[in-house]
């Protein structure tokens, strides 16, 4: 299926960009720029588009107005128009500049899901369409977030270019891959939060991901563990920017053992508690599964045996689903032989993450001690093998954020 | 590849809803009521659309902010969204009023065209995916204006969206194709500038053609060449009206000769005239054949052969193509030994249209005599079996159409 052999082939380089730096026709012409400036190293080059600006959540709105709840298969085939659209016109703005490039749609391009609409997981990637257009000299332009099923189109949910991007750089093999954002790289916390956030220049994929889990939201989640899986390093970097950006890569965890690499945050979050649950086997099921259904995500499930063989249950949902929860429980208070309900919205997390700090001792001391000292209570605590988070009222987390980044030194290198 | 025998199934009509009817998400859920009533008949629908409202001039304006002349296969990749939104936008409303309904793009619905983007020709459809849909009970909304060319999206050229119905109409073997728009038919004349006009209970394909060519504007011409060569009856009308519109068939020649059916109009036109040609075999493609290789679509051309075998060849342009004519000859008049180039702009074409006209005796001359009573003067005349067309100032076309109006009668049924 190839024109040349791999080994007398350039290197493939993989970049992804984000609707922010594509969100005017200016914006896109700013890109192409780049790209077209980039040409002298001459390497292969796939690039992945997500949609301008807000096109998705505009078009979310049309469908909003003739539709309460959208068919997900047809909400598909609305929403993948998007990348299509800035796929099409960056490589217009490519032309213009005599850069040879095609575009070409998930379906062309020949990344393959499975048929779960709005959520799909990539299945496989197809890549003889794209090497036929580099070996072309063309730069291959990818709508992100979509792929095919069957004759049928799919996106991949939120942020799902970041996993475009890092599928087509594995299949490709290509010898990086750089997410291209309106930020310039990972942060010690979020900049708006916490003013003296520090850049990192690195980070492991594993505190990358709780960083992302707990709403750093710099890349989908999801593309960092297929990066990890395949050991391709990313590089997160500013559109039109000149900085280093951070790098995400497999870090030897001696190294880095027992240091706290950044703080993340997340807001509009909201605490169900059921109270007095009986704790037999299987009852979790019975509270999980029907949230489950409803497309409820749920996190930081806490559970208290207390006397008598019954508990306190504790979870965290989305404040904008704690009203469906707290309905669709009620329900099944009978059936769950629960005596109460407890509900409380306007909450936040706050986490410390680093490689080893769980297991470290002394951590999650710190940690609480300055929450306590910055006036901060504490509404619930998780931990992971990497993290250690705080639940606490959504009006402190900026000094929560604040305390914890002084507490730990995350100013300095 | 069929659930059930032809003969078990129940009739197939298509309808085609046009942008002006799409224009808003209220537009769209209007559409889907009037198709919700209408599932009372049993049928199985296909309904075609086209892009919302304005989108398909947005995204060209989108196109012309990166590129100064994008490529026609990447343009093809842009527009054909428009169409996607608006099919799945109306199948997202019908589920809203619990009809079952499926969205396809063109390519999914199995239109094949050739490889000639921005102006593609079907070339087959493949009907099977509709017909599974529609079995399943579902009505299949198909992207109008879009077809595939092996792995490619290709458009057919404006208002290609009646062409992509007329195909499928003819491809399923539909009882019906109905072509929803914002009038409620053809009209004896554009009624915004003759106040009398009639509404046309039908008409026949030629005087339909005739109309639409000359600028009636409410059906893509090709749409009715290709249901007059497969006998397909259309029948126009106006979206969430209850009147019976304008039916167009093959009518009897016959009980419709020399009779004025109506008066079409077309403005923005312009004249230009080589002065003192040679008149040598070869003359007129040398003249031509440039201005079809730079896409300038011609009409209307008059050759006087004068004195010493000279000879005085005029053609019309549109106004916009006025400047890139002129230049583009200008150059061209050494080689084509014409003595120089006259232009006028500011044009506009009135023409009288009906089956048998041009044969018969007493309507030309009605005609100029009616213009000439009407103060207006002629600049050309052209004519084909059914229709004589007069070129005449744009300023004196609305006089011109009242005055043929009046003298033919047309306010008459």
């Amino acid at each position: 299926m190839r024109n040349l052999p791999a080994t007398d082939r350039p290197p493939i380089v993989v970049a992804k960009y984000g609707g922010s730096s594509l969100a005017t026709p200016e914006h896109i012409r700013t890109v192409a720029d780049t790209l077209a400036a980039e040409r002298v190293d001459g390497a292969q080059r796939v690039v992945v588009v997500s949609a301008m600006g807000d096109t998705t959540d505009e078009l979310l709105a049309l469908a909003g107005r003739v539709s309460d709840g959208p068919d997900a298969r047809e909400l598909d085939l609305l929403l993948s128009t998007g990348e299509q659209i800035s796929a099409a016109l960056l490589v217009m703005a490519l032309h213009g500049l005599g850069v040879e490039a095609v575009s070409l749609t998930g379906p062309q391009a020949g990344i393959r899901t499975d048929g779960l609409h709005g959520r799909a997981r990539i299945t496989g990637v197809e890549p003889e369409r794209i090497q036929l257009e580099l070996d072309a000299g063309r730069i291959a332009v990818v709508a992100g977030f979509q792929g095919s099923t069957g004759a049928e189109i799919a996106t991949l949910g939120r942020g799902g270019s970041d996993t475009s991007a890092v599928a087509l750089a594995i299949a490709m093999g290509a010898v990086r891959c750089e997410i291209f954002t309106d930020v310039d790289g990972v942060y010690s916390a979020d900049p708006r939060l916490v003013p003296q956030a520090r850049q990192l220049p690195e980070i492991g994929f594993e505190e990358m991901l709780e960083l992302a889990h707990q709403g750093a939201n710099v890349l989908q989640a999801r593309s960092v563990e297929l990066a990890w899986v395949h050991g391709l390093e990313l590089a997160v970097r500013q559109t039109g920017g000149d900085g280093p950006g951070t790098t995400i890569r497999e870090i030897d965890m001696m190294e880095n053992r027992q240091k706290v690499r950044g703080i993340a945050t997340d807001d509009g979050l909201a605490k169900v508690t059921l109270l007095d649950l009986g704790d037999r086997p299987g009852m979790a099921a019975s509270v999980f599964a029907p949230l489950a259904e409803a497309g409820i995500p749920v996190d930081g499930i806490v559970q208290n045996v207390g006397r008598e063989g019954t508990a306190d249950l504790s979870f965290i949902v989305l404040d904008t689903d704690l009203a469906r929860t707290e309905s669709l429980l009620r329900r099944l208070l009978p059936e769950l032989g629960a005596r109460d309900l407890a509900v409380a919205g306007g909450l936040a997390k706050v986490s410390i993450v680093g490689a080893g700090i769980h297991s470290a001792p002394g951590y999650p001391a710190r940690m609480f001690a300055a929450l306590g000292e910055a006036g901060v209570n504490i509404e619930m605590i998780m931990t992971s093998d990497i993290r250690i988070t705080c639940v606490i009222d959504e009006k402190h987390l900026q000094a929560a954020a604040q305390a914890l980044h002084l507490a730990f030194q995350l100013e300095q290198a």
